[in-house]
Formats: C-alpha cells, sequence, structure tokens
C-alpha cells in the first residue's frame, strides 16, 4: 500500500465500498517490483498501480476480481520455479509474492487513522495477519515509533475463521499481544525505524505483513534559478519533501517554487545549521547548491560537510568548481570532507535545459544511494538491481531500506523455500486480457 | 522566450500591461543556459524564468526594470572578458549575451497569434530587430514554415527611431523585405525547421533575433504499469508530446495517465506502423518498450528498427534481454539494427520503483541525444556540455538543436568578437538584492 494507493483505497473507504489490494510482500531474482509495491481494484474496474512490470499483471487483476468477490485473503506466488506450478512465469526470471485483501470499512476499521498519520508525516506501519491463529487473519495492528496504536484484532471479518489448525494459545503470544516489545510489535518498530515493507514471522505458526509509510526524506535546494525550480519538481517526484532556500527575497517566492513544500528566504549556511541544530537533518537528506555564487557555496558547504547527509551536491562548471575547492581549502576543509561534496553534481549526460540538469542531479542522488556508477546499462553487465532478501524471520530485511545508503557489500544468502504454515495458493489463469478488451491481434 | 515565459508574457499582454522580457541571445564558454532561455519581470515585481544559474540574475533584473520603464531595449553581455568593462564575472567562465525588450500590446501587437501557434503546435519564428534601420529596431516579423505570417514592422513603437545611422536603402533589404526567400526569412526558416534560436545578422548593418517554437518532440512508450505513468511524467518534463499505448484495455486508461497526451489502445508495433505510415514519426521521436512480455516487445521492436528513431529502449532484466535479441535474431533482425536498441534501458543507478527507474531512463535518452556516457560527472573530465557556437551570419547555428542528434565531431571554431554594429551596453550594476530584502549576514 503505498501512497496514491493509499489514497485510492480511502476514497472508496470513505464511500463504504470495498476495493482489491495486492501488496508485493516478497521478490526473488530481477523481480521488478519490491516489497510493498501493490495494485487496487476499485469496484467501478478501475487498477490503480502494479505489481510488475507487466508479466503478472493480468493474473493479480484476476485474483483481485476474485478476492473482491470472496472476501477471502490470498497469498500467491508467481515466478519461474521450475516446476510449472505457479504460472505466469516472470520474463525476467524472479519471483514475486503477492497478498491479496479485500479493504473496506468492516475488514479494516482503520485505514483513516493510517491516512491521518501519513498526511501528517507521523511514521507508521500497518500490521496485517497473513497466517496465524483463529480470529488473526486478516487483522490490522496499527503501531506507531513507540507501540500499538490501534487495533481491530477484536471484531469479525471476512475469512477470519477459516484456519481449522489455530490453537487459542498461539493467539495469545502472536497476534494479541500489542506489548510494545511483542516479538510483533517489536519487529515492526524496527521495521518501520528502516522504512521497510515485508513479511515476518514472529514466531512458528505466524505470518505478518508488516507495511510501514516513514515520513518522507528531506531534500534541500538552495538556488533559486530555474534549475532548482526543474530540481524541486524531480525531488517531488522521487519522494523527497522539498525546501528551496535562498538569501535573494525576490527570487525566493512560492510562485516560483509551486512543487516545493518550503520556501525559505535566508542565508542558506544560516538555514541548514539551524535545521540540523534542531534536529531536522538526517541521513537521508540530501543537499544541492545550485547557489553557482562563492559567497553563497562556500559558507553552505563548509557547514555541509560536517552533517551527516546522504548526498551533498554542488553545480558548477570544472573551472568553478576548482575556484570552490580552492576556497574551501582555505576556509579549513579537509581533503576527506572535499570528496562528500559530488561536483560538478549530475551524471555526464550532457544536460543543457534545467530540466535535463534536473533530470541529471536526480539520477546521481539516486546513484549515490545505490552505490552505483551510473554509465549506460546497454554498455555494463550484472543485474539492474541489487536483488532483495526473502526473510523467515523477524530481523532480517525483507527488502533494502528505501531512501537510506545501501548497505555493506555482502551479498544476501539465497532465500531459503518458504516453509512452515504459508500456504502459497495457485492463482487462477491469467486472462488474456487483450483478447477480451482491444481490437484483436492483427 | 520560451514555453512558461510565453504563458506568462501572454497573461499580462491580454491584460493590457507591459512586461521586461530578457532573453539569452549568444552564450561563449560554459555558461549555463543557451540561447532562448529568457527572464520576465512582470509589473507586479514578480520574476519568472531566469538566464544563468545565478550568477548574473540580479544584474539582468535590474536591465528588466529599467527597460520596462523607459521602453528602450538593450543588448547586453556579461561575462569573463579580462578588461573588467562588463560585469559580473560568471563564476563558470563563460559569457551571455542578453536582449531585454520591453512587450506589451503597443511593442508586439501579434503576440497572440504566437500563442496560438505553439498552442496548436505549429511550428512558428518570432523575428525581432535588435539592431538595423530606422523603423526596424524593436519589430517583430513571424514567420511559419512557408514564410512570413505576420509584422507589426509597419507600426510605430518604442526606441524605433533611435538609431541615427540607418539608411533607407537598408530598409528595403532586410527587414522589411517579407519574401519568402529573402535573407532574414530565409533564415528563421532555416532556424525553425532545427528548432534553434539565436542572433542573425542577414545583412551589415542588421542584427535580428531569431525565436522559434517549434512542436515537441514525440515520445511513445508501450506498456501500461507504473513504470509507464512514472516515464510519461518525465516525459512531459523533459517538453515531449507523450503517447502511450498498450492493447490491455483495462490498463490503458486516461486516468492512469494524467502526464500523456495521448492514451491509445491498440498493439503497439500496429500502431507504430501507423504513425510512422502517416509521418507522424521523426528523427526527434523517442520510444520506449516497457511491456515486458515477448509478445508485444518482439513485434513492436521489429518494426521500430526500421524507423528514423531517436532512440529506442526496452526494459527488462538481463535475462529477458538476452532471451529477447535472440528471439529478434530469429525474427530477422540484423546485429547492426539490434544495437539500435538501448536494453536494458536506463543508467545504471540501480533504480527500483518506476519513479527512479523513470528517471533512469529519462537520464539515458538526453545522454543519447548528447552523445554522452553517464557515470558521475564528478568522477569525469572534460566540458559539462558542449559549448554552443555563436554566428555572425544566418547560415551557422547559435546553439546545437534542442531534441535532435549531435552534429558530427568538428568543434566549432572559437567564435569571433562581435563586430559591426553590435552595442554591447555596459549593464548597470548588480543590485545586491541580499542586502536589500533578506534578513542580513549574519
Amino acid at each position: 500500500m503505498i501512497d496514491h494507493l493509499l489514497g485510492e483505497a480511502l476514497r472508496w473507504w470513505y464511500a463504504g465500498e470495498a476495493v482489491a489490494l495486492a501488496t508485493v510482500t516478497a521478490t526473488t531474482g530481477s523481480a521488478p517490483r519490491p516489497p510493498g509495491a501493490g495494485m487496487l481494484l476499485a469496484p467501478d474496474g478501475t487498477v490503480t498501480g502494479s505489481v510488475s512490470a507487466g508479466c503478472v499483471e493480468a493474473s493479480v487483476h484476476a485474483l483481485c476480481q476474485e478476492v473482491l468477490a470472496t472476501g477471502e485473503a490470498r497469498l500467491a506466488r508467481f515466478g519461474d520455479t521450475g516446476d510449472e506450478v505457479f504460472e505466469p512465469r516472470l520474463t525476467c526470471g524472479g519471483t514475486v509474492e503477492v497478498y491479496v485483501e479485500r479493504v473496506d470499512r468492516a475488514s479494516f476499521a482503520d485505514l483513516a487513522r493510517v491516512g491521518s498519520a501519513v498526511a501528517a508525516g507521523t511514521p507508521i506501519a500497518v500490521v496485517t495477519g497473513v497466517d496465524g491463529p483463529v480470529g488473526w487473519r486478516g487483522r490490522h495492528l496499527l503501531v506507531g515509533a513507540d507501540g500499538v496504536i490501534g487495533s481491530d484484532a477484536g471484531r469479525d471479518a471476512p475469512g477470519s475463521g477459516a484456519n481449522p489448525g489455530a490453537t487459542a494459545g498461539a493467539t495469545a503470544d502472536t497476534a494479541t499481544d500489542t506489548a510494545a516489545d511483542s516479538p510483533a510489535v517489536a519487529a515492526a518498530r524496527r521495521m518501520l525505524a528502516d522504512g521497510r515493507t515485508g513479511l515476518v514471522r514472529p514466531r512458528p505458526g505466524a505470518l505478518l505483513l508488516v507495511r510501514t509509510f516513514p515520513p518522507p526524506p528531506r531534500m534541500i535546494i538552495c538556488g533559486t534559478a530555474d534549475f532548482a525550480a526543474a530540481l524541486a519538481r524531480q525531488g517531488r517526484f522521487l519522494g523527497y519533501r522539498v525546501t528551496v532556500c535562498d538569501a535573494r527575497a525576490v527570487f525566493t517566492t512560492a510562485a516560483r517554487f509551486p512543487d516545493a513544500d518550503d520556501v525559505v528566504v535566508d542565508w542558506p549556511h544560516r538555514y541548514l545549521a539551524a535545521e540540523a541544530e534542531a534536529g531536522r537533518i538526517d541521513g537521508r537528506t540530501v543537499l544541492c547548491v545550485l547557489t553557482h555564487d562563492a559567497k553563497f557555496d562556500v559558507p553552505l558547504l563548509r557547514v555541509a560537510v560536517d552533517l551527516p547527509l546522504a548526498y551533498i551536491g554542488a553545480m558548477g562548471s570544472r573551472r568553478s568548481t576548482a575556484d570552490r575547492s580552492a576556497r574551501l581549502r582555505a576556509a579549513g576543509v579537509s581533503e576527506t570532507a572535499l570528496t562528500r561534496i559530488c561536483a560538478p553534481t549530475g551524471l555526464d549526460i550532457g544536460a543543457r535545459t534545467p530540466e535535463e540538469t534536473a533530470v541529471s542531479i536526480a539520477a546521481e542522488i539516486v546513484a549515490a544511494r545505490a552505490g552505483r556508477p551510473g554509465g549506460r546499462l546497454t554498455m555494463a553487465a550484472g543485474p539492474i538491481h541489487d536483488a532483495p532478501a526473502v526473510v523467515d524471520g523477524a530481523d532480517r530485511p525483507v527488502s533494502p531500506p528505501p531512501h537510506l545508503p545501501p548497505p555493506p557489500p555482502p551479498p544476501p544468502p539465497p532465500p531459503p523455500p518458504p516453509t512452515g504454515r504459508i500456504r502459497l495458493e495457485r492463482p487462477p489463469a491469467a486472462r488474456d486480457a487483450v483478447r477480451s478488451s482491444a481490437a484483436g491481434e492483427p
């Protein structure tokens, strides 16, 4: 359940209608969408979002239709298993596991609270019982940074009694134990802190889906030329909360920066220092210095290199970069600190317009986060993105945390095959939507 | 005068008010904005656009204020001339030449026609008399693909009589000669065909600014997953007219693609072939194949490799790329034709989300157009973008044409110093807007 899906789900929820929501819970290999990606089928037939790059969309759509009709949640796996049990194959060679549930006021009474928390920028995790004791399957627990903030685990819901193997004892120590240090809640809090979504198994016999909605990371842009406006748009596009800061009031206006969340008239170095002092800078924050003028750049970068920023970029030609580096050295910035500054900022794509330059910088920010070199994939070899690990316990990550620096190099171990009580169901045959709805193959 | 500037200029023009419009006419070295970039000062003091990355904005703003007050157009140069005549220096080491004019109903009666042409996607060039005979300075000529479509050269306007050196003879063969093959009109038509903006000198004693508004290039996206929606947004951001095409009607809806200009339900290969047949594919068109399914990809790419497309990208893992190449070879596509397909599409930035993937693909499209390798600028050497040539005649390009493949390698000769009757005026001293408007340096 990602942001635009949440918005669409809420729209129908408020209208008293039900939607089917498919959420990627785990992937292996080169699956294109990570855990947390989702597809929503509305009662009017509209589809929002996707769970793959296209190859399993039709099958998941059919599964959504079924779940919307029956109310019975499903966990299904798609991929290249080699035994032809699970179809269709993914052309990319990975596997995708998808949880599909019906969401409405009856099955998820607290959805509006999730929407309020996300809108307010308050971190929140939604824990859903995928498998486990009676009364827990299909239930939701809302977890904040400090512990449980809501639960519908005491209410009836479709499908909740469909697990004859469950015992009362299992209920007590997994699902309904909402103490802040219970295994399920502790796992959700850890995942929330890391911004991860995925499955956890707090104890044998219980399987939970934890979906987290961390607050967006920050992008601070200093400078007010069209380059700054274009980059603000890219920052918003990539999910950043964007601040534009410049000391020149005539150019630093909300009208010039419709994509910025905040527009601040101040000397950038003073603003950045104050934000750091206030605890509003963290390891996900990126800083883009587009002021292009030593009297702003130099004091700002002096402050920046001592902060735990995810990315520091500074615009300028080769010549102005060399000049700025000399001024920073003269101001006491060490060679090691200088290497933290990406200058000239951006990838080498021959960008000229503000829009092209913004794409170049956005691409470098993504590349820096992933530890990638940024050349053309056609010319490179190896995987396109790192395969996420799949976990069978609460302590191991399900996917790399978004917006965090990449973990240290050791590759994840090959995922163990799912065991225990996960029931992977065979998805319904993919409907050939083309044949039924398009003009027919020529 | 670029698109958002034109919109802002029109808004005030219709209201009967005057704006000052600064347009970059020529650059040398590593100047950040190419000819055609502009800044607009409205009567309420708001500023739209920019002519540099920040270093000369304050000076140009002051010049705009002066021109708005006096109505007297100005041509000024900013840069690192070494003789301290022209200030401020550009930190990037280049020079920027800017033409500043007052635009209102009296000075530019035909501005609404320019707006209509741009809105309709009809190519149009605005030719403005910068220097030359009496009655021509400050006048506008509208030129379409086939010749002159409008002129205000017969009317009075502020500043038109300010050139005592002009002769009646010079008038006849430069400005007021609006035959389709006159030197001025022919130059404008050539620049319009190439999508270039800049100064031309059709004959000694006359200097014209030609601003062109070519129709946007096309981006055709095949596929309907969230990747396609995100890429449509990037395409629009970069100035493309975006078409999304897929055969699966349930996913191919305008609601899913708010940034697409056209959403087409059809088999992509059939659609592409029909568009080519209809003459709606050209050397600026980019094709992004995100269908991720051999039954769509293979017939589509077979059609694509025989078209004069600027870029062909196809999404997929290494494995599905190898599989697709094998199928294309089996379908008779040559090795040479296969090299035209960028697959996997995008730059190597570790993109995972649809948004990150869209940035990766957009960056490769820009890089391919500029003939750049990608990779981080920090790790590379050499100029960030190719310096545009400056011309002193109608036949030489002022800047590389936007959205066209790069010209063959030979570097442009060093620009000759401006000569003849270009009068480069010393710009007014830059106002230190910071000191006057911000909170003061700490």
